[in-house]
């Protein structure tokens, strides 16, 4: 990037466009470049990183509000989003990818399931520096106004530092009053999981369908996890990787019986 | 497990419960232990880790076989097919649980799109090993039968050895004649992406809509890659983690100037 030159900035969501997260990340990243947003027409919560190939996309300008800059929401996933982004609509790299602010959680194994993260992975895997940002809210009003002094700093930090190839940022931070936020950690993912219950109902032709619903369970306490940073009112960042291969295990996968 | 006693192996898929590729793997499993099919009623190819939060399930027999064991399907996504086996169709963790055989190649960069490897990979979460299984051949009418020696071998393999937590195995197959395939080989995964290139059309009613489609791009030429390993007969087993941390990130990202 040219000294002095604005940076390109991509804003995206898996809540879509309409989102407040959205909104609240979209004010600040004008704050530090040029912005596009792209993103979900609707809902996409919970989409991990699907794409869309069983199925056509439709791409369409979102004029609702008054900025200079422009934006468009599609008919897909997050990862569609930034794939037609990049390839379709800005025809060239963005400097930065911004994914959020999530009305809920993406900690721990949440990262896996999560639309937003999958997002700013899918900019990871193109070459773009990325960030992934969640609030602990679910709700649709959540006030997002008090982290927005560490939001800022987190993207100036990366828009300064760069980002390693392989590596995006998955940031939560807790729901508390501004006073309340004790700082930034970096941490690592916390081994927690779902436990699964289903809702089983009859709908009203006899027919019995199912809510997924369940309970999440954090066995983890290490004080390095996200889990930990979060219960303590930091905001977690963990750096996240693509690269699935499990090294650790290479060598004790070799030593099994492969020959047949 | 007790002595004697047969596994419990849950077979899962991306590509729907209809498709050639479960068939081939049931009939495997069959030989090794007690199946139970849970799959989608719909071909899920690129789901990802997608699950179904803003919809309803259905679950529903499917009985179009002849066989011994009990087989269902279900409205929603391969990794929803994991949850609803273990958690409301089994009521207890199977023994080991077969993703696939999926046609078309879940190797590199693909793995993190792939519903094969998001099905293991939640089994994996929910502490069962597993195995997904990629034949590299999208046809319908891909020929399954010439690596049947090998998958039984690697599943054997697993069920003697158990997995390590945190790690799943991801098992692709060259498309080749059994005579010329050369055998089993532990790697990583590839540093691979998709460049994406979106098929623009216009639809009768002259609106305009996009088909996503892309090309392969491998740089890595590592001889300790899957793409390599495929590129040269050999079947490629990957351990792939689910602890997404870039652990080898954190003293760089600590570095950073992250009070304010």
């Amino acid at each position: 990037m040219e000294e002095n030159k604005k940076p390109l900035i991509l804003v995206t969501n898996d809540d879509g466009i309409t989102a407040k997260g959205i909104r609240a990340l979209i004010e600040i990243a004008s704050q530090l470049g040029d912005v596009v947003v792209v993103a979900p027409d609707k809902p996409q919560s919970a989409m991990g990183h699907a794409i869309t190939i069983n199925n056509t996309l439709y791409l369409k300008e979102f004029k609702q509000h008054d900025y200079d800059h422009k934006e468009y929401m599609i008919s897909g996933t997050p990862v569609d989003s930034v794939k037609m982004a990049r390839h379709e609509i800005l025809g060239r790299k963005p400097d930065l990818c911004l994914s959020g602010i999530n009305h809920g959680s993406n900690s721990a194994i949440n990262v896996i399931y999560s639309g937003t993260m999958s997002a700013a992975v899918e900019a990871g895997i193109e070459g773009i520096p990325a960030i992934g940002f969640s609030l602990c809210d679910y709700s649709p009003d959540a006030d997002f106004s008090q982290s927005t002094h560490f939001v800022k700093h987190i993207i100036e930090q990366v828009l300064k530092n760069g980002m390693a190839p392989g590596v995006v940022l998955n940031v939560n931070i807790p729901k508390a009053q501004k006073e309340n936020l004790k700082g930034i950690k970096v941490c690592r993912q916390a081994r927690a999981h779902w436990v699964e219950e289903f809702d089983k109902r009859t709908n009203p032709y006899g027919k019995d369908y199912y809510w997924l619903t369940g309970k999440f369970v954090n066995n983890d306490k290490g004080e390095d996890t996200d889990e930990w940073a979060l219960a303590n009112n930091y905001i977690s960042i963990v750096p996240t990787q693509y690269d699935l291969t499990a090294h650790h295990f290479i060598s004790e996968l070799n030593t099994w019986d492969l020959d047949s």
